[in-house]
């Protein structure tokens, strides 16, 4: 099922919302869905899907509509869900203790294993059941455990440091939300988390809607 | 500078994208940028580029880059930023909080003027000089002050009454954290936010570095 060429990132991108959306067919107990109702959700064309889903070997015929269950099993496959990453969070304020309680992590098979402070009053709390460690003892403890991804919730001008720490102790992925651009060694996966942008589309759609437009 | 021809989702959700660059540029004292250099940093062809500036009539010549604090600016009016736009934020949990205290908001011209929860232990406190009010005022409080965007950060099976409610009161714009679809009249901005979409694309990346391919 897997190839070897290059996927495009904006078809990397769309993957997770295709899992989201099939997710949700499945609770609501759909077993089949057309290309054409599936891209009237996504808001991309039945032939986008089609292109999307060739990457990876197509997942089945098209007349007959996709199965949802066996799509939405070897998309999460693909996604390299359920594979038992393991993540830390590094700095716990208020978005970090937001996310360390965001219950879709762990859904989608991410197990939380550590957060990291450098705040004396929060060290040894803890936070949905994880004790806060000392930033200090960062690489004593990657040393002694796998950690595939670290989550970055840290003020800005700390996280390049950090991030430089957590690579050499072996972490894989880093989910950025520090706003700072990082700048690593080629081969660190890394995604950029920038909150303001949603609002920004939504500041544009406000104002087409004030001009009469439609949004 | 700006046409009446529907502009493409896509589009729409790289103008955010061109907006930060480009700040980063005039932070850096950079006046002009070609489109090849920005077509690199954005990670879209230099015609891709040049495509989706002419949905705006275009910024100048091509030949000799453009004038960054220009572009910066045309952009954050298409965007409608700096049009004074206010904001409540509905949830006063740790995420709530966190994009109370969202510094990025306020600099994109963004202005909080309510903070809601249903909570008697949080209701009366304040977060970033902003009164945490009892939801039950809300009704009461879009009476009397213009409120543009609000960001819902309520548990999933609270946000549906409280959109409705919040349209009813003429909120124009909606920022969902919540994960639940919602279910509005037609001409509502509504921005969902999937923050575990990131964590997803992270973990195919990763996935792809194990197996050998580039990410």
């Amino acid at each position: 099922m897997e190839e070897n060429r290059k996927v495009p990132a904006v078809v990397i991108k769309r993957l997770p919302r295709y899992y989201r959306y099939l997710g949700e067919l499945l609770k609501q107990d759909i077993k089949r869905i057309s290309s054409g109702a599936l891209s009237q959700k996504m808001n991309v064309t039945a032939s986008q899907i089609r292109q999307d889903f060739n990457y990876f070997g197509g997942f089945g015929q098209q007349g007959y509509g996709y199965n949802v269950e066996y799509l939405y099993n070897e998309i999460g496959k693909i996604l390299g869900l359920n594979d038992g990453d393991t993540m830390i969070i590094v700095g716990a304020g208020n978005l970090g203790r937001a996310l360390a309680s965001h219950s879709n992590f762990e859904k989608r098979g991410f197990k939380l294993v550590g957060v990291f402070d450098n705040n004396e009053n929060i060290i040894g709390s803890t936070i949905n059941g994880v004790k806060v460690m000392d930033i200090r003892n960062l690489e004593e403890f990657l040393a002694d455990n796998r950690v595939d991804i670290a989550i970055l919730t840290t003020p800005k001008r700390a996280v390049q440091e950090v991030a430089e720490r957590l690579v050499k102790g072996g972490v894989m992925g880093l989910l950025n939300f520090s706003y700072a651009e990082l700048s690593l060694p080629h081969g660190v996966a890394v995604e950029n988390v920038h909150i303001s942008d949603p609002m920004m589309t939504l500041s544009y759609k406000i104002k087409q809607a004030r001009e009469g437009h439609s949004v």
